[in-house]
């Protein structure tokens, strides 16, 4: 079985070589790709309360969904682009991040979270 | 095996729930702090060539590879909480991606480019 | 008397020559700059309810002053490199808005709201 | 004569007053809005280069143009609802900065310049 990360990064290479994109994936610009499909999550909760973004309309439901694999595309794209292995990154920030909020000292505290992460 | 992004996303449940952090994670506060990962992996390129940003520094890149790190594990939070399948929403945008960006048509136009995606 | 926008495109010129930084005010990086800027704004909101972001402690304020100080400077700045005039940029979009969202219709409604701007 | 960002906040108010909007416009919504047009300047130049980043054609102008506006209005809007004065803010911030990066020293250090502002 292939990993997803692993099939999506090979799915993301083959398509930026059939259309010779390569010369437009820059990590410059890929970053600033990955930031404006953030926004565009963003944008979906901009106006809503916390309340409300925890229980989307199915339309709008659709529409996050569809940043969210946006997001994931270029970061996916972005991390092949400079070797970088996502899921090690990811395993090793947690890792960090159980050190530097350790359960028994934060729980619950808004306070010690605010500088979380 | 378990998938990578399935293990995250159940480490990342079981890091909030010991912390009983779930209170701070609405999509809406969510979306705003992957935004802010977003924009300290954009940091790190504001002011170099596109040429720099395919070669960085040994230090620059530990830093790069923190920071899309962060945003993996905003991502795959998000996605939780309003139970979406990532890898099933990108591939369902590469097809969409595919139908709209024919290779044919749109190889090596930057032109064509600059409406992408 | 000289307006404040004016005073401040004159100084942040003087600015730059001084240190001969134009050579990386290109439109694209003052873009990158100024989103990471505003970044730094929403990261002070991220973990607090909407309540809590209308009365700040002191020293949050002190910081989201900064933060604000920064997002005008980019933005003053980008808009002198494409010489646009600011104010009567924004001055035309809120006639803009002032059509496109009349008051009699739109009052209080979250509804359309969510459209705008 | 009265100032250009006094007139812009003033407008802003009423604007908002004549449409009951004011319920909506917390700092934390604030910010949000704001960054979401910074990413919507920044897709304009996310595929071109710096160079081609200096001199947009026409129509990619007036839509520069009009995202600056937002920016600018969701600046002020917000600097109103904190009663923070952006002018001074902004005076204060390159004060802090002139003595952060004297001329002298940093002039033309592309090295020194990644670490600003």
């Amino acid at each position: 079985m292939i990993d997803q990360l692993q099939d999506l990064k090979e799915r993301l290479r083959q398509f930026a070589v059939e259309r010779d994109w390569d010369q437009f994936h820059s990590p410059k610009n890929l970053a600033m790709a990955l930031i404006v499909e953030a926004a565009e999550l963003v944008e979906h909760f901009q106006w809503v309360t916390q309340e409300q973004s925890q229980s989307l309309p199915d339309d709008k439901k659709v529409d996050v969904q569809a940043e969210l694999a946006d997001i994931l595309i270029y970061l996916v794209r972005i991390a092949d682009k400079l070797d970088i292995d996502l899921y090690n990154a990811a395993l090793e920030k947690l890792r960090h991040n159980s050190e530097k909020y350790p359960a028994d000292q934060v729980r619950g505290l808004s306070k010690k979270y605010t500088e979380y992460p």
